[in-house]
């Protein structure tokens, strides 16, 4: 088993993948990307994922690469060469490479870098005690509906999370809406209905975001997309956050606040059931 | 005369320069940077680069790295090495490398890259002709005050512009307060009088844009730092916007309308002779 990159049509252990300092997306943030985590040895959703990818691609004008249609055959030679039980595929596409400029050529030549690691494994203690988080103010730009990798606002509010020994940090607007988390899609459950943000240009459309929607409504379960409002995260029964990483994760304290009775809820963990193994 | 760049502590030709894919700045835009350029050999305004650079590093927690008071030795180095009549030396610092992760353990050992590359030239018809721009809406994160390289924003908005056939965009905010352009501060000129939005968080504080503000007042000109509205934009005389590679540079059209005579004006001028060769 070992940590591998694609990068420039071959594989190649981890530490040594390089790329020139001028790849735009080294020096601008001029690139979009994906994580993907197999089940059972095959990557999960993952049209979904490309289809993602195509929609951050065109957000900020990136072509996709002739190679796009190799993905998948790529991305299945990864997962075998790593031999990881389970794999983390990481998905990168920059804009190019060229001398430091504001301005590009159209076209450049987008450059690919996929990693294949460890599908994380967190320990269920994270999943039977709960999580705590902090809300902090809405401070990114106005498209973050991309999943570019301009993420240094969503690093700097999961550090300070981080110190004060919180999972996430829940970006809340001026209106006190509530967005998102800075690496995860935000649900709230108040008698029994499960309520999250709808899409807006603060909110990744999350892959499984919408697969909880879909497959929980299929077992009956009632979800609400619509604004919800900071007071409504301190009322609710129930909170967990979702992510490719994470699926469901409970939520039971924000700003040390108790959330329900302070422990993971009924409805959070029948969500997280939701997902194969 | 050839492009170098500085890493890991060795000069290297600009086309063999890489860095890690772990590197956070490539990953997560967790990075700052400044650029200087030299004036008849020497870096300009060095001391005023360099504190920036101290701001915008304590402002994303990245400590600066014991090699920091060999910086100028290295830049001398590099200017010497390089050949260039006139060189453009850029420096970036990033939090460091590790398995991609938001969180990162404290202290990460931060990277330092450096570039040395030709001083841009401009055209002397921009000059002496002006240049056009567009605006935009504000759409950035709210910490623009730092140097940082998430600049995805600022790329997309300045290939708009591009596209449009003009040198810059200007971010409006939403109470029609002007920003900046997404390389340069804002000047206007009206009735002699130089005014350029005060400092917010949606403001870089340029080298040049301090230094001409200095250095106008020396010789008597009024200048004053406020706020400025779009419709003052115009309305103005004049306008210019500065920058470390263009000093000053007149822009005579905004959308598509003439501003004052639709041609450089005086004071213009004379901001741009402040500059030394």
């Amino acid at each position: 088993m070992a940590d591998i990159a694609y990068i420039n049509n071959g594989f190649i252990p981890m530490e040594q993948a390089s790329i020139s300092i001028n790849d735009r997306g080294y020096m601008f943030a001029d690139g979009v990307y994906e994580v993907i985590c197999t089940r059972n040895g095959r990557p999960f959703l993952l049209s979904e994922h490309f289809q993602r990818m195509e929609r951050s691609a065109e957000g900020v004008n990136i072509p996709l690469p002739p190679s796009y249609s190799d993905w998948p055959t790529i991305i299945d030679e990864g997962i075998k060469r790593s031999g990881h039980q389970e794999t983390m595929i990481y998905i990168q596409l920059t804009r190019g490479i060229m001398p430091r400029h504001h301005n590009y050529p159209e076209p450049l030549e987008p450059q690919l870098v996929m990693t294949f690691r460890p599908r994380p494994q967190y320990d269920e203690t994270f999943f039977t005690q709960g999580q705590q988080a902090i809300t902090v103010e809405e401070m990114r730009w106005n498209r973050c509906y991309l999943k570019t990798i301009a993420l240094l606002p969503n690093i700097l509010m999961k550090q300070k999370a981080h110190r004060r020994k919180c999972q996430e940090a829940f970006f809340i607007s001026e209106k006190q809406e509530i967005h998102e988390a800075c690496a995860a899609n935000i649900f709230l459950v108040k008698d029994k209905i499960i309520s999250t943000p709808k899409l807006n240009n603060y909110i990744l459309p999350g892959i499984s975001r919408q697969y909880i929607i879909d497959q929980a409504r299929e077992t009956g379960l009632t979800v609400s997309c619509r604004i919800c409002l900071l007071d409504e995260l301190f009322a609710a029964d129930e909170i967990f956050i979702t992510s490719t990483t994470m699926d469901a994760m409970p939520i039971v304290k924000v700003d040390d606040r108790q959330i329900g009775d302070g422990i993971p809820g009924p409805i959070t963990r029948k969500v997280r059931g939701l997902f194969p193994a």
